[in-house]
């Protein structure tokens, strides 16, 4: 309890969440930094598939980019259309269950849950690479780096982190314009002389570079987050909103420009210990303090950009808890407002990817993008049924713009899945449809639940039942718990009977059927007892058998009283040999059984039990 | 609960445990296993040690297992005495604790302990080298094998072990019958002209003998085995007893004597893929189906070995347990009327044993037999203070024996600490203490709880405490769940008032104060409802301040009825949000709140409250 405190911070009050509205800039900082730092593995992705066929393969990175640039822009324009619909926050889900029913918003949740599992992986181990390349002493170490930064973004998750997106101000300026200006740099600085040019391009297969353009599609993930926090902005809202969208696709579309000519300029080719990235940056500007500031802000931004998905899974799963599509808990805050059980989930999913990777980036680039894109392809699918419903002027136009975005990345996510299917992406082709069985399955038990609770409703009438009878399961060492259970139970009805289970005596101090019986007597408490001589050595299942044995007159009024014995602490509790709750929770199992638990503790004093008073006595 | 039902069988009652008496023969089979078995490791670690001074130095292997047979003699003298004054069983903790008190019994308890733990580890995993020496092709899996064999001794005594002393005397007598004849046809077969004889002996020093003399004390392991189970016998009881631990002691001298004088015979050394007691019955009898009979006996007979100390460790900490030294659990009994817990704890802790030792044998050597020559000095010394105290005739003399043989044992004791601290023996005088002041704060945490439930005496008297008040937490929608929780808190008191936390609405599903206020009087139930706006996201904690804030008089007879939905499988548990556990666990921490829990499942048909009747009415 403490130790948590400790770690997480104390509980808050509701009134400390403030709301913070962010400006243009600002919701740069807070919604694209897991588009802008996909540049960090997206164009290395594509030169992994061209370095294939050869050095002279890599001058097809630049009409690749391109491409790409064209998608890009595609993909901006569809999503200004969005923020325009959906000034609420139009994330896939929201959009495909709007306009394409339950049906297909499942698989866009599926996607998403996905999607935000593997940004967190890639991201961490993305900037954890940009860290080695820039520090090669510490590559050994980079699996342990990953998780231990994977740790850090879940506490402060858990925490709940205020004021984000001012505290993520400044490494993402650092992150843009020291980037662009090493580049720039880059351009027009003298060669340095080892630098041989690359061999002159090949012609390769068509296919070959489409494989290559569905790999660098991974650099166009997170380009949808701007539409979905609408909400966070400043009014106008939307204005800024669309304002960020523009920006972040000319920065975004510029880095992977430059990247693509620095990359061939200075011939850099992809593999090794250090990222290509680091690479070019390296001969743009060798290693000199700039180089150093910038890879410093290219691993903080991935880590931010990892903390991105924190903030939208979770909250995705509380939608989708409510829904009934996940277990209710995820849509429960914990005490800093947060809802954890959603981030643990993610940081366990997570960090599974890390390990199982061993924290190579790369490894993670074919599971990637799926869920992404089938994400795109599903909210421009719906935008378009949207504008053909809604028909507002130019909803043609607009239709017809959503319909070509919604195209554009459907046949990319087939490309995508068709050419990294053996490398790893048939894991998302499983996942996601399992993850649609498990949110139907839920969904299918919430219903049979709320059919037999009924829950909004007004119940039927309430009938006091007749008074209870209790059954009361005492130790056969008479002792003060007995006691006190015996008083507890005759303040709920007259109808009480004590029950004490003997095991074959194995010592001379075990009680007998006499003994007990004779102690009883000389006690004489107002109460009935019954004495079973177990057929077993356990003392639950006579238990269990007696109180379903009871009369049938019985059965529909049963109470058992269960004295329990809780010690101060969890070593404590080891010493205690759980009967009571082995008990209670067989009882819990059978229909129409009330459990009291009477719980005693070690430093309890003695309370005297208060005279009867006048009030009392129906 | 099926797959377990399969794995361990059916639930026995207790008239199924039915009492085998056994003679002398059958007495060999059930309690000299792990005696006699100590040749496939005893000799083997004096000829580790002996090797260290050379090829030469195996000429004192003879001698010193003469050393061993002396105090061998010894021990079976002392342990016929110990049978004559403890029909009943005379174990280390048992002597000790009657006679020497209930410290010292604490360190023989600790001693028996780990001994018991490591003479699974050492029979398994000598039994396995023995395999592995027959068939090589198996050495790769050894430790797996170990495991496995581990695994089937430990199902097999948690589904309790019937007529084992039959079972195993079958083996038993291959082993001895076997063992005995090839080493008979050792001695008078030609010698294989590859044999060379030893180099001549040089000398060494005292302190290596001394040494070597030590880790040969692990052959001795086991002989006080009779002497515990001495109420297994036949009538009459004590003799049959005696034979048999007199006959231990022939057939284990026997053997320890010809394998000495094979070994220096056939110029065996130790060390290699295969065991000392391989390769030596190789050198006697070849690869031959004798040899494969003989090394498969053996495997069989450490198993069971290994299995003795299954019916050992859960026994002994079921009485440390009934003597508050251990937690009570270990006193209970499973469905199949063995000492579950122990059981675990034992397996547990020899597979780790296993495991770090990665099977090897001679590793766990230098920790073993510390547990036992400590245990037999206690032991012996608890005889000469009874002999002291009863001064039956003779006693003089019974006297003497025990303390020569308590001197013996404590001095080989002493020796073994010594030679084997640093290899390993530290990790039990480690080990001894700690569990001591284990048993002692888990006998100081009973002596507390005992002084306040002072059981086995005539509590106090009952007085009814006046009716109670109870407090009903309910959900904010209204449901079948919170009228039977109702319907059954009216049936214990009148004063029954209905608590309901409201959250900040996330949507407009959600109920607000006004809703639920008319809801509730729509509905009418005879029930006060507080309405709490919580300030925190979490209903338990302004949930457990409203309990807490009662007025004085009410705290007294508090009652917290919880209505619960319980779902029908475990996958079902996940799906709700355990707020109700959650809630009752905080409130068992408090003092005197009675908690109440109404299950509810998801196929319960509606059950009609019965109509009142006469009895009811207090």
């Amino acid at each position: 309890m403490d130790i948590g405190q400790l770690l997480l911070g104390r509980p808050l009050r509701k009134r400390d969440a403030g709301h913070e509205e962010i400006g243009s800039t600002e919701g740069l900082a807070a919604l694209s930094l897991d588009a802008l730092s996909s540049v960090a593995y997206g164009p290395e992705a594509i030169a992994f598939v061209l370095i294939t066929a050869g050095l002279g393969a890599m001058h097809y990175l630049l009409p690749i980019s391109l491409a790409l640039i064209g998608l890009l822009l595609l993909l901006v324009l569809s999503y200004s259309q969005v923020i325009d619909a959906y000034p609420a926050g139009g994330g896939a889900y929201a959009v495909s269950r709007a306009n394409l029913g339950t049906n297909v918003s499942q698989v866009a949740a599926a996607a998403l849950v996905v999607d935000y599992t593997l940004t967190v992986a890639i991201s961490i181990s993305a900037g954890v690479e940009a860290l080695t390349s820039a520090f090669p002493a510490a590559r050994p170490w980079a699996l342990v780096i990953c998780l231990a930064v994977l740790a850090v973004v879940t506490l402060m998750n858990l925490r709940g982190v205020g004021e984000s997106a001012r505290a993520f101000l400044l490494p993402t300026l650092v992150f843009i314009v020291g980037l662009l200006a090493l580049m720039a740099w880059g351009f027009v600085h003298p060669m340095a002389p080892a630098i041989h040019p690359l061999p002159a391009a090949q012609p390769v297969p068509l296919f070959f570079l489409l494989t290559a353009f569905a790999a660098g599609c991974t650099a166009l993930t997170g380009v949808e987050a701007i539409a979905n926090g609408v909400p966070l902005f400043r009014e106008p809202r939307q204005l800024r909103a669309k304002r960020t969208e523009w920006l972040l696709g000319g920065i975004l579309a510029l880095m992977l420009l430059g990247l693509a000519v620095l990359t061939i300029r200075f011939s850099v080719a992809p593999g090794g210990a250090q990222t290509m990235l680091s690479k070019v940056m390296v001969a743009a500007v060798g290693h000199s303090w700039g180089y150093y500031v910038v890879a410093l802000a290219i691993t903080v931004v991935l880590a931010l950009a990892a903390n991105t998905s924190f903030g939208g899974l979770p909250l995705l799963s509380s939608i989708l808890a409510r829904d009934g599509y996940l277990p209710h808990v995820f849509a429960m805050r914990g005490d800093r407002l947060v809802f954890s059980p959603g981030i643990y989930v993610l940081a366990a999913a997570a960090a599974l990817l890390l390990i199982a990777s061993g924290g190579n980036t790369q490894a993670l680039i074919p599971l990637f993008a799926i869920g992404v894109f089938t994400g795109f392809t599903l909210s421009q699918t719906g935008m378009v049924v949207h504008w053909c419903h809604a028909r507002p002027p130019h909803w043609a136009l607009r239709a017809g713009l959503n319909g070509l975005g919604a195209l554009a990345t459907g046949v990319a996510t087939l490309l995508f899945v068709i050419t990294k299917f053996t490398e790893g992406a048939w894991v998302v082709v499983v996942i996601i449809p399992l993850l649609v069985v498990l949110f139907r399955g839920i969904h299918r038990y919430y219903d049979r639940v709320n059919a037999v609770l009924v829950p909004g409703h007004i119940p039927g009438p309430v009938e006091a039942r007749p008074r209870p009878m209790i059954v009361v399961p005492i130790e056969p060492h008479l002792s003060e718990l007995t006691r006190r259970a015996l008083d507890h139970a005759l303040s709920l009805s007259d109808d009480v009977v004590a029950v004490a289970i003997l095991l074959d005596p194995e010592s001379d101090d075990d009680p007998t059927e006499a003994s007990l019986r004779q102690a009883w007597t000389d006690w004489a408490p107002p109460v009935r007892l019954e004495i079973i001589q177990s057929e077993y050595h356990s003392v639950i299942r006579p238990m269990i058998q007696f109180i379903d044995g009871l009369s049938p007159k019985a059965q529909q009024r049963r109470v058992v009283l269960i004295p329990e014995f809780v010690p101060d602490s969890a070593y404590g509790e080891l010493l205690h040999n759980q009967i009571g709750t082995m008990l209670a929770s067989a009882l819990r199992r059978r229909t129409d059984v009330m459990i009291a638990l009477v719980p005693m503790h070690v430093h309890q004093e003695f309370v005297p039990a208060p005279a009867h008073d006048a009030e009392n006595g129906t």
